[in-house]
């Protein structure tokens, strides 16, 4: 895949940085090439690319100037949180400048009895429950990255997590956000009420990957801590028998707080790193979590039980105790870096489909492996029909990459056709763009594209992400087939 | 408030009639006006006006047709489910077409396993749940119109109902809708899958009012009907103790599957009409519910007592059967009708704020009351901050429905003010277009009207509805302070 860099950016480094000095303070504007090497890459560390500036901002109006600034000058922008992302959504443009919220990092209020807390884009995930955990509240989603991740983040890619089958993504959990357009206008969207008038601009920027404009505060709704939690760790002998008990607690109308699987290869890279008790003779595990008050949760895990037992579960254990479930999670939550200690690189796909198509989905991945000579660990959000298959490459090998590229892209397009998606918590960003053109038709992307010209005419806010050009759907369809009906348009609009 | 007729529309009606005779067979086009008259208004029937003509495609090819011509000709479109709306959304336009779904009645496709029915847009909201009770399930959000109100009105208002505290509005509950854009493209949009890539465009059309496309399919969540449901019915002396009982519930950590008060008015109007059984003495009563496993329910409903309790309510009764449960919700749901009983003519209003602003907005509207000389009956979503105050009225009274219209318009801006949005479920339409301008900004209303601009350039479906054109806003702006910063701009957008 070819990075982009629209050659009609063509302003030069020096007018750039001579008029953003105008608006920053020394100490709030990166420009050299070692200060701004940090910047290069987000969690999609195969593609790097450096910046023209780093721009810190510390208060609003800055935000504002910068844009105002990028828009006279017809500069990129692209906005960065941790940039702890998995597709590539906040690679920097050569041409353009990287928009760090890092400064906008206080937690403005938290109001317990509105159960809701305002707080600044680079305000740590998990940092927003700490400051409610007094009020025996928390914020719900938590993507795995949650120590480091922000909310600015979040919002960009309408995070999800291990928890989000129960409690919903990050969409489901924002009330209110203000926002800063590409031509420096400050708007509100959304209200503490539960629903608001005019078109629901709220959903509509959460998760648009920093295409639409620049999100300066977020106001987030706060749950109440479950009284307690408990986990069911189930071994299967087959992993179809593993997928089919995930479809059957859901069709038992249990809605579990957590519902994830790991297939052997995951387990062996986990248990000796991290000496969770998985069953290392399992082909699959499931990991099911009940929470709320005592007497839910023994009913809940109750009936989990009897259904996995059914379902054919060869051995099944509860957690005895918060020390022994936060175990069970803990060789879950480190299943990346695990995979990580077993080979050189791995690369980690987000595909999501109907939960009763698991199985299927588990013997392609089975036969994709021999086709591209590549090992392949399996992560599930099982529950949500979230896929993180970690497919294990090294990059020193020559042709490697790529095969594990074509691999991934396989993976995505067979989600496309088992009625699923592309992706599931971790966004399109660069990663996926070519994919985006076998899940979507032509109409459907030149809406998007209108949509994108409603807020950011001149296509300045993150270029090249997200959404692709009609043009690139066409050399990308020239080899696939789209839903059977690829159009080839004439000329590219966007 | 004027009726929005803009001049531009100037299409003379036999050149349309004569070219929807070629799209559609006689009996699914109607011209004459006694034909029409059905057609004249929505459940707002405050407003009225014939259209030009009345489409009843009976496919999505007709629909193609028909949007195909009206975009060619410039004629405005107003889609209609079956007309119970409260806003004057459905009202026709002097010089366009109403485009009637009323023959998209099928439900295509129960699947019990994935938990989803796809449904066409004239499918009625019970009909959804009868059809899934077999299978153990329903569809969850039941606006007080369900025998009646159909899923593309609810997809078109984003409607809630007395459920939606703990299930969610319609947004929550669509997974996927087909739409045909005015110039007759067809695109799917969300997916069965957990999330779908691109901007989020399924909640931006929910909700739109039928200004961004025609739906001609819905695919909807399907939920299990719990086990048993039990109502707390509790009587309170005075007004502002069930507003502070209501925070109560919420800060206990308890999510009622519903929870609603009605203030002495509302229950004496009810009382005779239904024998619900409620307290007439009470200044106020509240319903909470409580649905799960028996096991949930019992807990629940102790500590909703427990709370009832302590925030001072004078009388506490739990439904003790089924029959008990439905004769408490028989009188609220039938509130309106009964209010209607009892006055010549009634204006809901449909104002949502933060909850712990319940009960200084009843002493403020209680303040109106003598203001404008009606009387007021308050039944409410109590739950959501959800209002809707019945001011009576009798529009045979020169002055009386001004007055209710003035009085309506102070309530809506009082929940602005109070942090809130001028409505919760029933939408803008043409009763709340004013209050827009109250609710956003200038650049907040263009951001609308360029969402718009991206789906409709030409806003030819229902024009004058949901967001109002800046030159509107500044008439209104003349009489009004907006957030104390209203800008008068030279020319209309719009």
């Amino acid at each position: 895949m070819t990075i982009p860099n629209n050659e009609v950016f063509s302003v030069d480094k020096a007018s750039l940085v001579r008029r953003l000095k105008l608006h920053l303070p020394p100490h709030c504007l990166l420009v050299d090439e070692e200060d701004l090497r940090p910047y290069e890459c987000d969690g999609l560390t195969a593609y790097r690319q450096l910046p023209l500036a780093v721009c810190l901002p510390e208060n609003e109006g800055q935000v504002i100037d910068v844009l105002r600034a990028c828009h006279q000058l017809g500069v990129p922008v692209v906005a960065r949180g941790a940039g702890t992302g998995l597709s590539g959504g906040a690679m920097p443009h050569a041409r353009g400048v990287v928009l760090s919220l890092a400064r906008f990092n206080r937690i403005l209020r938290v109001d317990p009895l509105a159960r809701l807390a305002v707080v600044q884009p680079g305000v740590r995930n998990l940092a927003v429950s700490e400051a409610a955990a007094p009020h025996g509240l928390y914020y719900a989603p938590d993507p795995s990255s949650q120590i480091a991740c922000t909310l600015g983040g979040n919002v960009a890619e309408n995070s999800g997590g291990v928890h989000c089958l129960k409690y919903g993504l990050t969409v489901h959990n924002v009330l209110r956000i203000r926002v800063v357009s590409i031509e420096g206008e400050v708007f509100e969207i959304g209200s503490e009420a539960p629903d608001a008038p005019g078109y629901d601009l709220l959903a509509l920027l959460i998760g648009s990957e920093g295409m639409l404009g620049v999100v300066t505060e977020v106001t987030v709704k706060l749950v109440p801590k479950p009284e307690l939690a408990q986990v069911v760790m189930a071994s299967f002998n087959d992993v179809a028998k593993a997928g089919e008990a995930v479809a059957a607690i859901i069709a038992a109308g249990i809605i579990p707080a957590g519902l994830e699987m790991m297939d052997k290869p995951a387990t062996a890279a986990v248990e000796p790193f991290v000496k969770a008790g998985y069953d290392l003779n399992a082909e699959a595990i499931l990991l099911c979590e009940s929470d709320g008050t005592p007497e839910e949760v023994v009913e809940e895990i109750s009936l989990v039980t009897e259904v996995l037992t059914r379902a054919g579960a060869s051995h099944i254990s509860v957690s005895q105790s918060e020390a022994e479930r936060l175990r069970f999670w803990a060789g879950r939550k480190a299943a990346f870096p695990a995979v990580g200690r077993i080979t050189p690189d791995y690369y980690c796909m987000d595909g999501t489909i109907p939960r009763k198509r698991l199985a299927e989905m588990l013997s392609a991945i089975a036969g994709m492996e021999k086709k591209y000579g590549l090992r392949c660990a399996n992560v599930f959000h099982a529950g949500d029909g979230n896929l993180h298959p970690l497919i294990m490459y090294d990059a020193a090998k020559p042709g490697e990459w790529e095969r594990a590229e074509a691999f991934g892209a396989e993976i995505l397009e067979l989600s496309v056709a088992l009625g699923g998606s592309i992706t599931g918590e971790h966004g399109v960003g660069v990663e996926k763009i070519n994919q985006m053109c076998v899940q979507y038709t032509t109409p459907e992307l030149e809406a998007f594209h209108r949509v994108k010209a409603a807020f950011d005419e001149g296509g300045l806010l993150n270029p090249g992400k997200a959404v692709p050009s009609l043009h690139r759907c066409a050399e990308y369809g020239r080899m696939h087939v789209h839903r059977g009906d690829l159009k080839f348009p004439e000329l590219e609009r966007f």
